[in-house]
């Protein structure tokens, strides 16, 4: 594996009159020993050569980012964390969470892990809102200094973790959906959400540090991953390199929900994707009390046979909320334990724990936490468009769900489902459940991947050239199987055997 | 030849359903047409193809960075001046003066030129002085700002003159001595004139415009021409090629005299430099009356029967002092109407134009301009510096002066020289004088070869490989030599057998 910056320690002859030898020509020579041979380097890291060298004995810490020609874009003192460490960072940069990971990128290992509210959802919750916002003058500049000020600030705050300075971070991959890579780069994503949807860009290709306003190694290379127009954003490319799907045989389906929900259906030599807004009833927001997989979310939950809740918290701390697994799990149980019919109507008089709430009938899990008949509805709804998507993909593939080799559920949605509760609510399809892998979030994956790995990126590239995107449309037929899917799990019960058999 | 960048002129489709191919990606197919295939784009510019395409009617000009691997530079609105013209700024980045000039880099015409003081002269006059300057905080600092600044300005003035805006300007080629192009960069000077003499590099590469501060085209290529060792600059390389003299069989002798005076002596398989400081008595500053060669200064003089002097001035305005060329005739002419003997002491009684001064006896050319017996001194100690170095090189090479078959004539001194006059005072060595050749300013003459074909870059790089560096120690043996040649023309007349006949 070639990771995307490699540091070198070099112990180099002094000056002398006998070896008049420049000082940038001296480095060079002492990595040309190591068998690398630079070929260009910024005017930043040729202006501290000179008092590097002299004050450290000529005994320094080069660092190369070997993307396409090697350039050398550090020269520092050596110092014991340093010499053997090169860190990266992994940033997955969601619609609403922006999550990182400061890597070692010569080993894999995970030094500090962190995550942020995107501070851009206070300038506009949704991507509309945002692209709407570019209109304003300034408004594109605001949402990009948003995203990078809260790159920089959890990236410092990686750093202070691992004990090294947040310029030492040698590298950086952004894997984020079309118009999140849009915002962050500074690009218009006005034509994005209209006719006839072009991005600004699908190839980004590799920037410095330093013309991005990330507080890393100025020089740092900073790979943006690409995406396929305006639905298949970087994120799902991360997904797809990350469940090793594009080098199978076998076919495999990703899903990839995080605000939106992106579904990928291929082998090594095929890949289709089909995409549409899916997700907010699992993030948090849409439903009364859900919010974001972290500390105080819910994330695993029970129905007694007295109707009794019993639930794990993320954190151990007291429960704040219900992340899209526990709500998940909480339908699949009312449905099981009969406290709800199979259009989501709570059934009277079963249990004192369904209340009455502003929001109609409510199960109660805990005082301020409760799961509306609204609420219920509206998972209902994501529900059966996953499964209508899922359907109709397939189905225009020409296979069925028997084809499938692998179902790899990935995003904020696949960080803690049960596959088996989706399952049970007819969310996912009903295929033996050994065949479903969750991948947590692959797109943070796949940018550590990219780090860690040139081939990585190419692999990515070639993903990318690969992909067919399909227009879900919300045809006559498509909204027929979706008013079918409307119902737990499925009016039509033999889709779901093991459902109905359990 | 293929210019350091190239203009596109692109008609592209517009974005459509059947067409959803990305704006930049849309951009590089246009140039693929054009058998361009570029590999990458700086975020500047792919953040102003969206607009750009979309207010031009998808007809735009890409400039492209030809060096190494293609890189777009720049989308712009197409314009008629602009279309058909790729224009970069060559720059003579002297010691003491700043000299551009702004040049079509696909016919090579010239579309403007201009110079100035260098306004690091006011913060050291010297380079030692300036060197020594770079200790103080700030220092380098502010000698980086002052030579960045001053190329600005011109560049803003040459831009106005040709009718473009300075950020029209797509690339730039500074030629300088090795100090300069150190204070230039950025780059502590420091270790060039300590021992081991060791400069920060040799080999600076290709910069970015808005990474070194210069207001052209943002990501316009700035090509910083190499050097070899602390002796040999940019700018001897750049008269080399400019001479010619590194692609003949023949032997030639290249004598670049600016503030300091190198001397090259080499064909197409060896080069042999040597340096020395010999300059400043012809630059102004030293010598009385002197100045540069710029209006106001006398640049040609002769002297009657009746020792009275006539004179050109360029600019034809009144004389302010005298340029190094007119020093030269003056002193040939003052030899030979014998108002001088052979050691440049006044014979009294000849003629009234001699009278006393503050500086003793002088001559007086005007009522405010005089040649006193100081600056003959000075100037006598110049051309003996600079024939006593020529001897000991080609001695040390072990040819002699009859084997030369060009004598190129370099630098500040080489642009209005009368070689004849030279050979008189026992300046250049007594060689036909149809083997002198005058260069003008070469340094300059170099970039702007530089700006017109990568191949001169190359060209450029070859001869700096090529060079060796030979230094003149002030052995016994040289100090003989230069006893000798502190007379007019020589002590030995047999060395300048065309002086004493005439």
């Amino acid at each position: 594996m070639t990771p995307l910056v490699k540091k070198y320690f070099l112990k180099l002859p002094h000056a002398s009159d006998d070896d008049k030898t420049p000082d940038l020509e001296r480095v060079l020579a002492g990595l040309r020993r190591e068998g690398l041979d630079v070929v260009s380097v910024p005017v930043s890291v040729i202006r501290k050569i000179s008092s590097t060298l002299r004050e450290n004995d000529f005994e320094v810490t080069a660092t190369v980012c070997m993307a396409d020609k090697p350039e050398l874009i550090d020269v520092e003192p050596v110092q014991p964390t340093l010499r053997s460490r090169s860190t990266g960072i992994a940033v997955d940069l969601g619609t609403t969470n922006i999550v990182c990971s400061l890597v070692d990128i010569n080993t894999g290992e995970s030094l500090a892990g962190a995550s942020e509210t995107n501070p851009q959802t206070a300038i506009g919750e949704d991507i509309l809102a945002r692209i709407h916002h570019c209109l304003k003058p300034g408004g594109l500049e605001e949402l990009r200094l948003a995203a990078v000020g809260a790159i920089n600030d959890i990236a410092g705050r990686l750093a202070d973790k691992a004990g090294i300075p947040a310029s030492g971070i040698s590298c950086a991959c952004i894997s984020g959906n079309t118009t999140m890579a849009h915002l962050f780069l500074g690009l218009d994503p006005y034509n994005i959400c209209r006719a006839p949807y072009v991005p600004a860009a699908n190839r980004f290709g590799m920037f410095r540090a330093k013309d991005l306003g990330l507080n890393i190694m100025p020089e740092a290379p900073v790979v943006v991953l690409p995406n396929v127009g305006s639905y298949v954003g970087g994120d799902v490319l991360a997904g797809i390199l990350a469940s090793g799907m594009a080098e199978r045989d076998g076919i495999s389906i990703l899903v990839d929900v995080g605000t939106n929900a992106e579904i990928i259906v291929g082998n090594r030599d095929w890949l289709v994707a089909c995409a549409g807004a899916a997700g907010p009833a699992l993030e948090g927001g849409v439903v009364n009390s859900g919010m974001r997989a972290a500390p105080g979310a819910i994330d695993r939950i029970k129905i007694d046979e007295n109707h009794e809740p019993s639930f794990s918290v993320i954190g151990d701390i007291p429960p704040a909320g219900m992340c899209g697994s526990a709500l998940i799990d909480l339908l699949s149980e009312l449905f099981r334990t009969g406290l709800i019919d199979g259009r989501g109507k709570f059934i009277p008089g079963r249990t004192e724990r369904v209340v009455n709430t502003e929001g109609g009938p409510a199960y109660k899990v805990t005082e301020n936490i409760v799961f509306t008949e609204k609420d219920i509805e509206n998972l209902i709804r994501t529900k059966a468009a996953m499964y209508t998507a899922l359907t109709v993909i397939i189905s225009e593939i020409g296979i069925t769900f028997s084809d499938i080799e692998s179902f790899f559920v990935a995003g904020t949605f696949g960080e803690y489902i049960a596959a088996d509760k989706a399952v049970s609510i007819g969310m996912l399809p009903d295929i033996p459940i050994n065949k479903f892998k969750l991948l947590g979030n692959s797109s943070l994956k796949g940018a550590v991947m990219a780090l860690l790995d040139l081939k990585a990126v190419e692999q990515i590239e070639k993903i990318a050239s690969m992909i067919t995107y399909k227009e879900l449309n919300a045809s006559a037929e498509f909204m027929s199987l979706y008013r079918a899917a409307m119902f737990l799990p499925h009016t039509d019960a033999s889709l779901f055997p093991s459902t109905y058999k359990s």
